[in-house]
């Protein structure tokens, strides 16, 4: 049998948008209320708290109404000035990205760039930092999604910190998923989301932001205001007694209200354990097919993703289009400099689950064969049980 | 009996949001889907068509992923240029506010003020055109929601058309309530979303755009591109075979799918013949009751808000608190300048029901009663009910 | 405008089934579970557990997988042998339909009936049992609701409980709706549901049992077992450790579970309290349009429907579909011999809201105007209002 | 990891309840009409069209509002006379168990039973009746799901309309996922139901009947009326002009709705192709890992659901414990008589998709594992994916 394009596949185990908590989808279905009925007004409230106690941060976190890639132009819109110099850090596509959007509010720009399958080394950001001691904003990303690799941006952050540079933070395909935090980082502006391993739908930005960093975007004029772009707009906007800059999201509040909920009462350390128990699944299954993973080294491949690098011969394309036709699971390519020459495989909110890896590695394994590249699934499925039940 | 502030109302009927109809609330609920899986590109394609056949213009209408304040914002900062002489025209505290935007975008601003429960003459348009032959923009609310009032833009589009200028519409709480399309009044930019008349939840913008709004657009190197604000990314979006610019909000398309379905399956004649009865039902009893449209002239009071002018001696705000508590009735105040000095009942969508007028009345009576102002309930629905039974 | 047929109407104000509240529609849709998977088995005990709270019962009350006419088929299949003397009493359709069931299982009976406007005496009941000694069974229907009239049952279950009789009552849409629960009317067996007051679909029994009726049932060979009719198989199914006798409705379950939790989070008082204000000023309006109660007395006319008479020269179901067509509006008609002599209006869950009273208010008495006869509405909504007011 | 008891699994892979399609999921929240609203009633007819359609029966199906066994009751109680005699036929639980209910209506009772792992032979059926011409009733389970094994219905059914009685059959598991109707077994009252092979929640029964089943029953006074019971009582409730005996499910109406829309939108023949080709790839994987099916000849092995034989020294109670506690994965136990000796792996409706193959078989070996007991699970998993593959 063969899957149809047109209709709804099986399993969606893409590195997001992923499908929604059963939940999360319910909650999406709630009464909408008027953005200034009380009782919305103080759902809003609670939603930051939950996003507080989520997020562990000190000072009440920010929704701004549109997906993570909002939260990150106007981070570098609200926060980055001409008077500042702006170390780009570059380890894959997306924090490569983030240095055009830096750019456009700075010509002062530093970047340190890895290939696409490394990560940053801190060592290399401290002797930067110490080169230039100019440099008064930094940028990563935590999981730079299209590579499937993750940064150290704790290590990174506490030298950041040290220098005293602001560090903006993309932590969209991280948090939730594994132990990472604004200010575990020092983060002065995080920039996350629902829609990856929350479980919930993409339409919503979850901003951390530092007090300082506040007092930075105020003291910039240029910060955008009145605006989308605008964070500022937004900083009382969660206090039931405040007005909302525009109308907010009402049903995505309400999804991720739930999806907050959901986190919280699993309790985030089983949610990241189920997360990297799934990926470690997923990775000794793909190594034992003779397979290479698309991160360098194993230790920086992400707990959210699984990045397999395509083999000699293979259109990845194809492969993906087999993978949905003859199983009906769906995955993510690569993006950008990465299109083509890998095919990632997310572990994300409901699919970070061990049983996923099987039915990943299976689809795989077999859309491989059918293109002619050996893929010896059953030892995929007996490396990746043997992680599993490890872990039991 | 009184209503909790923190429990859900009875009938929400604000000027939006809008409570959504049910089957749009469950679409909501749909399973998530990657969107680059093939079934939502094609799904994506489907809505954008379904949406052109609503608005009924000639070329492809855009979706942009935030609610239409995104598209307002992103329309001056795509359309308008520094050698742009706008004429904004302002009713009212919407139509105000674009020159604001606008004036982001260009030096050259006039602009026609009206007091706020007043319409813009369309012959006042055509004299300063032709004093001011500059002229190039100009931008014109349709229904300036504060208010509750209606701009003539078919007349006014049709002046603007003569003199070569581009027309930037906001139509967002009029179309889908009554018969407005982007090439009934000429307009290059025609702003609206599923929000309001459509009966769906807000996080979206639905946008007609002109060919030739298309080509100022890429003209200008100005214009918003790889952001938030842009509309150019999303030109070719629609298509099942291009990518998205960024993760659109997929329930929210969901969403919108059964929104347009819904419109298209009722017949948008009969939609707006509904949303006009319930408006002259209510208009008749609040009359009936002695108290004041806000409009000036109930010609250009709308069809989907009926704003109220707050009596002497009445705290606006503590009216709306005692319609919610003592009824469970949730209603729309002023903003801005209008704030304090009117209610506003929402006739959209699912409460564009001519039952609900029924309901709104009493409510909103009772509440004047209770804070001590004669409000003759009885004779309000007399007179609402003899306008339903008319068009029975 | 005319509401078609074959779409939605705008409100359903009918004596059942109502619409269900949201979240119990939203709780529908949860993840079906496998009846024997353990968070299922601990599922079902709990919402048994919610409903022992709910109606206050000393020990666990039974879901049956019908809706309650199936409680009352068992009740009766179950509790009564030939050895029984019965005693039914009939004030209204269901009540005397009742006696059809018990004269299938004993040939003794005996009843007492009233006009189907009057309640039950109990002091006729007291002397019936004085004369007939033998009476060992006594069924009656609290809430007769063709009639929408009440019977004194904790009076009535007072004095049969002196006798020493068991009592089987039909409560079915009176609980949650005004106080009334099985052990405040020494019940051995009482019936009700989740589709009425509780605001949830029809499809399940809600059974209250006494520790005597248990035992009963045991000691008749002739109960049903191993049937659809039987209530002794499930009378250890509440524990998450026990079997089904079959496959229980698994969404109805859920949707019970939220209905429960609405209930008693609201608190059972208030909402009582909220039916009883519909109910009364619904009544208020129908008596200032100068029409009949069907109840022979306000006293006994139930808080949870409203039974107008249909006056001369009204054809009662052209009322009905005058009352749908115009305004969107569904009542119920009678059944039965009170069928096209009445019209039902309910206050049921989540429209037992008094701003739903002045919309049945309109819709009714808009229609006896169309219709020809006189209905001065705007008195109605005044003498309506005067009731909410009154209880604000 | 572990996963809780009390939370809910991963996949579910029973043999019913299964967990419902998205879709129908979301039909079950629609709004509750009245059932008496027109548009309910028209809604109603045009189910049992749909269902006509599915059942390809030449007269109108039935829906009785209790899970399949109420139809299996029901059948028994009015189709069964003291007059007749019945020929049970019994190759597992749910086959004997129809002989229990046969029993109570008719002395008269024969029964060809065999072994719980084998099927019906057709010439014994032949046989039977010959020696038997008094043989009036024969009653068959089509899929006895304790056992997943299949009875050949269309052979069986040939030879007794040849005989001249009246067959009833069980396809309550069986319908819906693979080839089988009422006519094409000559069906006289064919019993299935939604909860199975449609994938929607257990809660109602669909029936075929025959006209002269119809005859039958009516001219049986016995048969159920005015109950729980009756099949009589629905006879004419197809049609929006008739009245309901009771109330319907209205939420599980709308819920098999959307089932039948799936089904039919899909195309009959490709959902039993999943289906077959689901349980195809199970089995040879079953094999590959040294286990046995429970069906003596794998040729009567049901298409819905795979029953392997418990191992010696396994205890099946914590088999399927470890399979839901280590992998999230729900199976189903055998009942009665096949409790402990069997496990059983479902492939109904959503999840009669070839990757839950390969998800059951991984945890099912991995849980043997775990308990000790060889299971290659890797050559499992080959063993399925060549016959996914070899039908790709």
């Amino acid at each position: 049998m063969r899957y149809a394009l047109d209709a709804d596949p099986v399993i969606t185990l893409t590195s997001g948008p992923v499908n929604a908590y059963p939940d999360v989808l319910r909650a999406l279905a709630r009464t909408v209320l008027y953005d200034y009925d009380p009782a919305f007004q103080l759902h809003y409230e609670q939603v930051i708290g939950k996003m507080q106690t989520a997020m562990r941060t000190s000072n009440r976190p920010v929704i701004l109404h549109g997906e993570p890639v909002l939260g990150l132009e106007a981070a570098a819109a609200s926060l980055i000035t001409a008077d500042d110099t702006v170390l780009n850090l570059a380890s894959g596509v997306y924090g490569k990205g983030f240095g055009y959007w830096a750019a456009r509010y700075s010509p002062n720009q530093l970047e340190i760039e890895v290939p696409y399958n490394q990560a940053i080394d801190p060592q290399q950001v401290a002797d930067m930092l110490k080169a230039n001691p100019a440099i008064s904003v930094v940028a990563v990303c935590h999981h730079d999604t299209p590579s499937g690799t993750i940064n150290p941006i704790d290590e990174i952050g506490a030298i950041v910190a040290d220098h005293g540079a602001y560090l903006i933070v993309d932590a969209v395909s991280s948090f939730g998923g594994m132990k990472t935090h604004p200010e575990d980082c020092k983060a002065d502006i995080y920039v996350t989301g629902p829609n990856k391993c929350l479980g919930a739908p993409p339409a919503l930005t979850m901003l951390g932001v530092s007090e300082r960093a506040w007092q930075k975007m105020k003291d910039n004029p240029a910060a955008p205001r009145a605006s989308m772009l605008s964070i500022l707009d937004w900083e009382n906007a969660w206090s039931r007694d405040e007005a909302f800059p525009f109308t907010p999201s009402v049903a995505e509040v309400n999804g991720l209200d739930v999806a907050l909920d959901l986190y919280l009462a699993e309790g985030p350390e089983a949610v990241w354990a189920r997360h990297a128990l799934t990926a470690a699944a997923t990775r000794a299954g793909i190594l034992a097919m003779g397979l290479d993973l698309w991160a360098a080294d194993a230790a920086i491949a992400s707990p959210t993703t699984t990045a397999v690098r395509t083999p000699e011969g293979i259109d990845e394309a194809k492969l993906r289009a087999t993978v949905r036709e003859r199983y009906g699971v769906v995955m993510s390519s690569g993006r950008g400099e990465t299109l083509g020459k890998l095919t990632r495989i997310g572990h994300m909110g409901p699919t970070a689950q061990p049983i996923y890896a099987i039915a990943a590695l299976t689809a795989f394994g077999g859309a491989l064969q059918a293109l002619g590249h050996p893929a010896p699934v059953g030892k995929a499925i007996d490396a990746a049980l043997a992680v599993i039940d490890a872990a039991a």
